[in-house]
């Protein structure tokens, strides 16, 4: 059974997991980061002890949780006996077999959201993923998962990282364009936030309809007037008359083959 | 004072469009479109005449809207005798003067949204731009935008191109990367609709805190292990993979000079 658990990393995601499985009755025993600035900060909103040191991780845990960006979890885990106790990462890219040296318990928990430091997210909505290497670590997983998300599935490493590629797609590349029209507006001196309803109803809708169906815009007309136009206007701003072709284009090729 | 208005086109916006001004009080005196069976639909839900024929345009209207998409607005207002009546346009691109030889009354209406046949919008939330060469076409037309949103301004068609730029990003480029990574789920069987969760969160978060600090994901952390994976396992997907590497060059690009 798990009741205390140890939290190693202390970034959005760390934070964001810690306290919800606080608040789903769970102890958070200790919080590791290399910063104690950031250990700190998280072990006062969990009321947990805290370390910078490695050495100073505690054995006392029944489950580990590794929650550091996908390129720091090795060297951390190299350096942490963990006791043959319950090891798990929150990585949708990093396969279930990169903790196999570090314990005989090992598993994954990876929920499918976007997590900002002080943004409120409803883990209610959150998909959340899980693998294990046994069933005893299975059935341990799938419980503290449901104990935050009633969207608990078991997804294998390969799948899981198709799920992380195509989150990549609809969120991290999704905002970077709304930072790419952000930054435009700016220099127009237009709001923003003009944007929001567009913004809302664009992400509302592909949940009621096939995204290939919502597609409007010039591109997908291949109206070449605007976009010729559009391209001249953004004359001054090359990363964004980059970005403007690559994308249209690709979404008349999506269209044309929809209509084949 | 307008009453009575003749609306050209029937697709998307034409229809939302011409509902919306029926449902505030005007009539619907005719709608126009090549397509015979198109005006018809449309004539239905306003109660209104309809034609095919561009020699049978009304000439009763108070008010012509031409609502097609912008390659074949030239074509038409050629054809059309507006005798001076307020003639206006509801294209993010094309400009005002566009319309000039066409009567001495001439405007735009540009409601910022992305419009789909058969799904409602509420108007009341979307931010309706209007530009007049007049100040009584510009007096017109606020009382007529205003009829159906609260959210009316003045914006001069340079400003009013930039919006629509910066809509193309956020909006028909969005959608897009919600098509590419549908299309790459569907191929490894999973269900697109996991990604939900993740799409409402990352519209409603960039609503409330700046894009550039919302961006997540491993472009931003520039995790090369993560980014060149991933590129590996879209290697039977080229235009994902081309999208991929583009998209994350520029989120780090754009992220290097923020920090800078």
């Amino acid at each position: 059974m798990i009741q205390r658990i140890t939290i190693i990393g202390a970034g959005n995601l760390a934070t964001h997991l810690s306290v919800e499985l606080k608040r789903a009755g769970y102890e958070i025993l200790q919080v590791y980061s290399r910063t104690e600035k950031s250990a700190k900060e998280l072990a006062a909103k969990l009321e947990s002890d805290f370390t910078n040191s490695i050495n100073k991780i505690s054995k006392e845990a029944d489950l580990y949780i590794v929650a550091l960006k996908d390129s720091a979890v090795l060297e951390v885990l190299s350096k942490i006996d963990f006791q043959n106790k319950p090891l798990i990462h929150c990585s949708g890219s990093l396969p279930l077999s990169i903790l196999k040296s570090y314990s005989e318990n090992i598993g994954v928990l990876y929920p499918l959201q976007t997590f900002s430091k002080n943004r409120k997210v409803n883990f209610k909505e959150i998909p959340v993923f899980v693998e294990a290497n046994n069933q005893e670590t299975e059935k341990l997983l799938i419980k503290l998962a449901s104990s935050i998300s009633p969207k608990v599935s078991v997804l294998s490493s390969d799948k899981r990282k198709s799920l992380h590629i195509a989150a990549v797609f609809a969120c991290n590349f999704v905002n970077h364009f709304y930072t790419l029209a952000g930054d435009f507006l700016q220099t127009e001196d237009i709001a923003f936030e003009v944007l929001y309803p567009l913004i809302s109803e664009t992400a509302k809708k592909v949940q009621e309809m096939n995204p290939a169906d919502a597609q409007t815009g010039p591109a997908v007309r291949f109206d070449e007037n605007i976009i010729n136009d559009h391209l001249k206007q953004l004359n001054n701003f090359p990363d964004h008359q980059e970005v403007y072709k690559s994308i249209s284009k690709s979404i008349f090729k999506r269209h044309q083959e929809k209509n084949k």
